[in-house]
């Protein structure tokens, strides 16, 4: 039965028999961590291969350059080959950087403030406002680089096919407006596929501003956790060919594919884009690190051998998802008081509570030891105008310890919203 | 016989005489690179036992932390504690970075540009002016971080002792001056190990700026290739003592220990620096490939190990050394037409040519197939104001093909004085 078909008594009764449940599990000490999308040991120790696969100082010189030396600022060759397969893109248009994707877009930000971009008429920082679109629920640390830098924040609902076009289209006549973050593929947090529709408005979008930054994220891009690969466009051949060849910075990484701590990251850009950046980035490494970069490539060698890794990632994750979304199926979809999303890969697990309840619900959580993803942290300045965007992270318990965080949460979740129901 | 104390007929038959010289050496088609400090191969197979000491995920999880997953920001324990005792500061004032060194110390300055520094009253990019002191000849790539941010940059001259502390003493005074490069020990290029006095004195500098910035390269911290380690003070110590805690930014790696495109590197600064800068950082990356931390820990171990390692490379550069010395030494010596140090450590020789030769010296190295540093790229905007040093690196080209490049270079550096004094 809904909760709000309930009658008050319903609810008090309801209300003592989910608080004894609390109570009791709160009682048992639990630490359990849904916070992050970090990946489990035993993803970890499957691609241990990657530790030593790159041992004898002769298979240290590939594309006649020595990998343990400085230089090549923009990348092995072969690794520029590699990541250029798994996007769609040129190898030209590749910068291969250090282990973190996230360093190469607060790079690039960075970089619009104290330089200004290839079409910039001067750096961001010499504005009065730099606006930035952010189509939430969306991922908290791409919000935390435009607040660092004191962006002003436009939220962009998010559909089931992506961004809210109609608000992209009529946002971006502001020359204020200079970029706009996306995750096109497993949207963090909700696991949206942005539709061809939307991928082709994004692409042919005609920003007031000369150097509109269109920050494409494809964190998620062969991270399937539940059916075949789904191929995606290559944004930069789009924006290319609809006039805005130089809108756009990809960024990938192999955060997820081999280890979260230590993987390769790259970014791909157009060409004209890529002799500008280098222009600066050259003034701030020399190189990254190229034997890191010759062990993924050895280890992961192409676009096929590492979609079938990835298959072996998803029947790790595919069981996690499962057990969290048949938990919520099972304990909160009568109830009528949250819904979420089934997505097919990414990381994330994206639970809209009734208005209200998320902080509640968090806190809850923390009290029976369970850490989730901050309330709000899916929102720009961290403020859920509704209060009921939930991040679930299934991928870093084991299954059975998944499966005791996940009734906590439902126990919390059911709790949170009795008690507003019997406030109201 | 000086090249001042010839006849005008004397110089005539010589010239004639070293243009045959060059036009033989020209004929044989060399390409020989003595343009930067990267280490030779031979140093690289030296230390190839890091590529692989980390092979076992049993071994990957220390001070309770598993390497290879997302976290900790700035670093691992043990990294901390290796570097600090390098050092001779504390862990907690160390943070451990990627491969690069040169990218922590443009990341401090992006983000004095961008957010300011701990005691900045505003960013340095709302600032008109930002003059910084450059001590030269010193380090290329330092003043093209500053060139790139569009400093004003002041040359500081470069005395036996260290940067001209006088100098240094009087233009702090101006509040627009927010602060000066250095590498204190095996200066870029000369080699000079900053005195004791010279040290205790910018300790003590009192800068009108209150975010005044030091930036402590010491990049050759333990880089002896001739003679016992030389210990150095702990800088951050000497600030605190003197009143400056938040004043210094010392930089650290491991580029020229182990291998040079894939080492570790260090910032160290004062608790409430690091409590400031890693709230900035944190914003940037989640943290840096903790699995290549730990693979310099196990390989390094600690200090005393270190210098054990460093001796074998000092095994390998000082004859490389000593062959640039010695033919400076009997080609150009007896010709009163340059003068240079004798470094005990560092990477580099530095030659003060006559006024006016440096350039001309490096178009007919050039000319005969020998790569060096541009002339003029030791000071700021890359312009010698008195045309005359020139930076040799010994350390990449074996020792055959160095003894090649160091007759090429004497023979143009004679042919480039004999033109200046015929042409008077």
């Amino acid at each position: 039965m809904e909760y709000t078909s309930m009658s008050r008594e319903q609810l008090q009764a309801e209300h003592a028999a989910v608080s004894k449940e609390f109570d009791a599990l709160k009682a048992r000490g639990l630490k359990l961590d849904m916070s992050r999308g970090k990946p489990g040991k035993a993803q970890l120790d499957m691609v241990s291969g990657i530790l030593s696969i790159l041992a004898d100082p002769a298979d240290c010189v590939v594309d006649g350059v020595d990998v343990r030396n400085y230089g090549e600022l923009t990348g092995l060759p072969c690794a520029k080959r590699y990541f250029a397969e798994i996007l769609g893109c040129k190898s030209e248009e590749c910068f291969i950087g250090g282990n973190a994707s996230l360093t190469l877009m607060y790079d690039t930000i960075a970089k619009a403030y104290t330089h200004g971009l290839l079409h910039s008429e001067k750096p961001w920082a010499k504005l009065d406002t730099v606006k930035f679109l952010c189509p939430a629920p969306g991922y908290d640390r791409h919000f935390k680089i435009s607040q660092s830098f004191g962006m002003e924040m436009i939220t962009i609902e998010m559909t089931e096919t992506g961004p809210d076009m109609d608000a992209v289209e009529a946002a971006v006549k502001d020359p204020a407006v200079k970029g706009m973050w996306c995750v096109p593929k497993y949207s963090n947090p909700e696991g949206v596929v942005y539709s061809e529709e939307t991928i082709r408005r994004i692409a042919g979008l005609k920003p007031a501003a000369p150097d509109f930054l269109l920050m494409w994220d494809n964190a998620y891009c062969i991270h399937e956790f539940d059916g075949d690969y789904v191929p995606f466009p290559d944004i930069l051949s789009l924006c290319r060919e609809a006039g805005n060849p130089d809108m756009v910075f990809e960024y990938a990484s192999t955060s997820k594919v081999t280890l979260p701590g230590a993987g390769v990251s790259v970014m791909a850009t157009s060409v004209d884009n890529m002799k500008y950046m280098t222009g600066l980035l050259g003034i701030q490494t020399i190189s990254y690190d190229k034997v890191n970069q010759l062990r993924h490539v050895l280890f992961l060698k192409d676009k096929a051998h590492t979609l079938e890794l990835m298959k072996k990632h998803a029947a790790i994750m595919k069981p996690k998802f499962d057990a969290v979304v048949s938990a919520l199926d099972e304990e909160i979809a009568p109830l009528g008081i949250a819904q979420w999303k089934r997505p097919k890969g990414g990381y994330f697990v994206s639970v809209d509570t009734m208005d209200g309840l998320a902080k509640r619900t968090l806190a809850l959580c923390k009290e029976a030891g369970v850490v989730m993803t901050g309330a709000g942290a899916t929102f720009p300045y961290g403020v859920d105008p509704r209060d009921r965007n939930i991040r679930i992270a299934p991928s870093l318990p084991p299954v059975e310890e998944l499966e005791q965080a996940i009734a906590v949460f439902c126990t919390c979740l059911k709790l949170a919203a009795l008690e507003k129901l019997l406030a109201a």
